[in-house]
């Protein structure tokens, strides 16, 4: 993806030196595109619990990453232990995100197979630097099978734009490359398709008119702000075509956990007759749960909600007050769209139905 | 209703000169309370306009002494004329809102009885006073109704608190006195029963969060402030008893135009079987209307969205950007929620089911 016209990913190591892992501080835009460097475990715990990174791919490939700082500091003896104790810190970070734990997992499991602590640094590298490799090209992969569903949309309009609704950043920022939800708009685009998106602003943290809004103005994607409260109204007036999301957690069975408010563009959806899709990398499935409300719901800080951070008009970056001091407020990060409204899920491998048959006809190799 | 423990209305003439009306400048909410005094017709279009005051009996109040202000300056001759212009003012300022054009239209059509300049503008500010306080009474009565609602909830839970949802501020704020959807909560709280409030904060312009929270917070009933996200997700678990809002429109078929993200709510509460009522005084009924969608919907500025106005650390209220400066926005500014997806209207007379019989036979002087 491009950042003032220039090829970016969204974390990447040090060409000349392993142990410096770059991000984006998420947190700065869209006012300040600024550059973190990782070099320890703890930073990156940090950096994904206080979301300098978010967002389901790129989670699991901090994860990989933050493995293999860990790996670097920790002692030939017991280097298996020090890096599940690692793991532990890294998974406990944000408790619905699925990538985080595979990520961890296949580090573990790939890390198993060596034996030097060289032969075993080298290891955790290479397979951080694979999630990564992989993220993309399963996000590039998504594109190309999301892109069909956008071509047929944009027949039937004749050539109209294709109104897609999104809530939450499921971009290229939220993943290594291409993000989930938008890389079939990029292929739309890349392939002549005229596109708008709406973009749900996405409360309390404004992934949308943070990220979502300033990601596709980078990319030159018509694209309008509005808040999250808007989506039924539109849908309601035959103003969106089609609805993509992408989701920190599905189910097996096909329940979708995803950024909070996303239950409700799908009933909307529903309501209307608008298809809604689901985007994700299979390494975002739960192969595990057999019901989206069995998966755990992060809680956050009331401040989230009570105060809000922008540029003032002498370009300060400053936190106000929108509330009265004494105000309580409960912050949910995510909530289950049921998997019966959802038209689809697309993936690397193809698009499929949200339903467990489906869904292991395409990935066999999750078992049951 | 009670500010800092002391009894007060939203909208009063000043005791001592008519030519005075004093409103509470609701921008500043919760950071200040700021009473501002209304001489003129123009202030007073700018006052509803610019939302000093907002919320359906407000409005229509408003709407009332605005023309007070207007027939203080009328010439003797020419004097209805000079009304209705001033009345056509009045009502183009906020196109959803119903009660603007029912004040307006009460006001000439009393005022037509009249003859004399004094005679005329002594009138129009009886009527004024009259829409004023039938506003409270109704809202009294409303409360008085649906008290009865959350009086069989807290029986079925065994006196456990009743959650309750709200969007928008339908409050006391929103009327002259007691609000629509609060007056209930108002009732069950002096009758001893249990309460809590879910506040939704209410994107873009926050009466959830800079008014409803603060005005349950000096009744002191307790209440949780949560985004526009998250009632979806506290109906899946069973958090929310049931809705109550308010509406600024209401065809005399039973759909409803209210704050933008009502229809999502009622969307959420009909998924999960949970009673969404909406509570309104009768002149909020729009008797010519057969269909909602026809319901105009205002367009505000997109900056409402990608600007915030808080308190800042050294106590300043501060406006901050909160996305990229070119960012693209639209603001939508209320929704039409279905009859279908509605348990009952809370009138003044009574509930009524959404549904064009039973309104008439509520309301027979509705006409058809």
């Amino acid at each position: 993806m491009k950042i003032n016209g220039k090829q970016c990913r969204t974390i990447c190591p040090d060409p000349s030196d392993k142990s410096k892992v770059h991000i984006i501080d998420q947190r700065q835009l869209p006012h300040e595109y600024t550059i973190e460097t990782l070099t320890n475990l703890k930073q990156t715990c940090v950096a994904i619990k206080d979301m300098h990174v978010r967002g389901a791919g790129l989670i699991g490939a901090t994860a990989g990453f933050g493995m293999h700082l860990a790996a670097l500091q920790a002692p030939e003896t017991g280097f298996m232990e020090y890096m599940e104790k690692a793991g532990e810190q890294l998974s406990s970070t944000r408790p619905t995100a699925s990538n985080l734990n595979w990520a961890v997992r296949r580090q573990l499991q790939e890390v198993s197979k060596s034996n030097t602590l060289a032969s075993m640094q080298q290891s955790v590298f290479a397979t951080a630097c694979a999630i990564a490799d992989e993220d993309a090209e399963y996000c590039r992969q998504i594109g190309i099978h999301g892109l069909e569903i956008i071509r047929a949309i944009s027949k039937k309009k004749k050539g109209k734009p294709v109104n897609i609704l999104t809530h939450c950043n499921a971009g290229w920022l939220a993943f290594v490359d291409y993000g989930s939800a938008t890389a079939p708009i990029y292929a739309a685009r890349d392939a002549g398709i005229a596109v708008h998106v709406w973009v749900d602003e996405t409360r309390p943290w404004n992934q949308g008119a943070k990220l979502t809004a300033w990601e596709l103005q980078q990319e030159k994607i018509d694209n309008t702000l509005i808040v999250d409260n808007a989506g039924g109204h539109l849908m309601q007036h035959g103003m969106v075509d089609m609805v993509i999301v992408g989701t920190d957690r599905t189910t097996h069975t096909g329940d979708v956990a995803n950024k909070i408010g996303t239950y409700l563009k799908a009933l909307a959806a529903r309501d209307n007759g608008i298809p809604f899709y689901v985007a994700l990398p299979s390494t975002t499935f739960d192969w595990n749960l057999d019901n989206g409300m069995e998966i755990p719901i992060e809680q956050r800080e009331g401040e989230e909600i009570t105060t809000i951070t922008g540029k003032d008009s002498d370009n300060e970056i400053r936190t106000v007050q929108l509330t009265a001091k004494d105000t309580k407020a409960a912050n949910y990060s995510f909530d289950i769209t049921p998997a019966r409204l959802i038209s689809g899920l697309i993936t690397e491998r193809g698009i499929t139905e949200a339903d467990e048959k489906a869904i292991h006809r395409l990935f066999p190799e999750g078992g049951h």
